[in-house]
């Protein structure tokens, strides 16, 4: 949900897209409102402005446009899909559970959450990830710490360098016995280093939203592909 | 407008608005459609399909979405923008007389027109130069058949290497004794090649786009700032 994600989401959806034409392509309206509450801080308490209200107002005139499905590129967000979800009649794609999915179609056991405190705090991704048997492990304080200068510091800030930081705790996870690394925030793909252990949950939303809304994926890695071709 | 120029529209206003965190950023509504109908079909003749209106269509819902400025990255789609601007209350930016004003402000007097025949033959950009008392000069039937198949069989098509062409049509004008080109397609700047003698429409009305939303401007070239400093 913040604009960098959102312009990488809608890039990836487009580049990842079968079309010769113009009218090959999906139809897709985006709404990015840049004033939305932080969903971290209001998840931990740390503010009492409540990103709801906005994120419903966006979605009910997206369901008032004629959308057929609504994807949010923001795992934190999340936290509010039931809530979303009950105020529209418009199906929304739901980024935990699909990429747990990947993960479970992957093969993988013992999987790293990297994310946003809120995320984190949240449980959504271990509760998805137990329904298939994977075992969601999490940074410790300072591993967490680095996750959130990268999200913040790093990308939402523009600032270029996140990789050091995204290299130093994919290391640390690895070596903790994890065999793959969700990315549980849709900011970490912007300061990510290429690794077939790692699971992109905005890769993975871009993919289920072109299939949902009736497209035919391509170029999308022989791994990634690999959980849809069994 | 089409998907792949409006994906590099939205990455170029989110990459060049100064902004520490999210709510630094400005609020967007984005409409793709990509079943409009070719502009350039229409206006040659060569296709019943109006464009006008699904643009007034989506125009219109932005305006109740409750937009406060429009952007159309779509140079061909300017030959719409009368009768799209009669049908709303919310200014649309004018790609072609922003693109003629920075021309002007960088001091270029003979201006070779890279676009769609349909906005060659359109002839706003002729016009729009002629204010400024800048020349406006189009390929020669080879070089437009050059610029088509970039825009059509490269871009739109999302095959890769379409600057080979470019670089040859680029040749071609200067050595016609152009001092500038001018981008008048926003999918041209997916195949162009560095050189600062390029005006490209689809930097102009990103720059003008962030400018008239009140965001603040950052990282364009020293070149394209010129044009905005004097």
């Amino acid at each position: 949900m913040g604009p960098a994600a959102t312009v990488l989401f809608y890039h990836l959806v487009t580049n990842h897209t079968l079309a010769q034409r113009d009218k090959d392509h999906l139809n897709i309206i985006i709404t990015s409102r840049a004033e939305i509450p932080d969903r971290t801080d209001f998840i931990l308490g740390k503010s009492a402005d409540d990103p709801l209200p906005m994120m419903l107002a966006d979605a009910q005139m997206l369901e008032r446009a004629g959308v057929g499905v609504i994807a949010v590129p923001c795992n934190t967000a999340q936290f509010f899909w039931d809530r979303l979800t009950a105020g529209i009649s418009v199906p929304i794609l739901n980024i935990v559970d699909e990429t747990a999915n990947h993960a479970a179609r992957r093969g993988f056991h013992r999987a790293a959450l990297l994310g946003t405190e809120g995320t984190v705090k949240g449980e959504l991704y271990k509760r998805a990830l137990a329904e298939y048997d994977i075992e969601c492990r999490t940074p410790d304080p300072e591993g967490q710490a680095l996750v959130n200068s990268i999200i913040y510091d790093y990308v939402k800030a523009g600032v270029p360098g996140g990789e050091v930081l995204f290299s130093k705790v994919a290391e640390m996870m690895l070596a903790d016995g994890c065999d793959s690394i969700i990315l549980g925030c849709t900011e970490l793909p912007l300061a990510s280093v290429p690794d077939p252990r790692i699971i992109d949950s905005l890769e993975v939303l871009a993919y289920r939203s072109i299939v949902e809304a009736g497209g035919t994926p391509k170029g999308f890695s022989p791994e990634f592909m690999s959980a849809y071709e069994k």
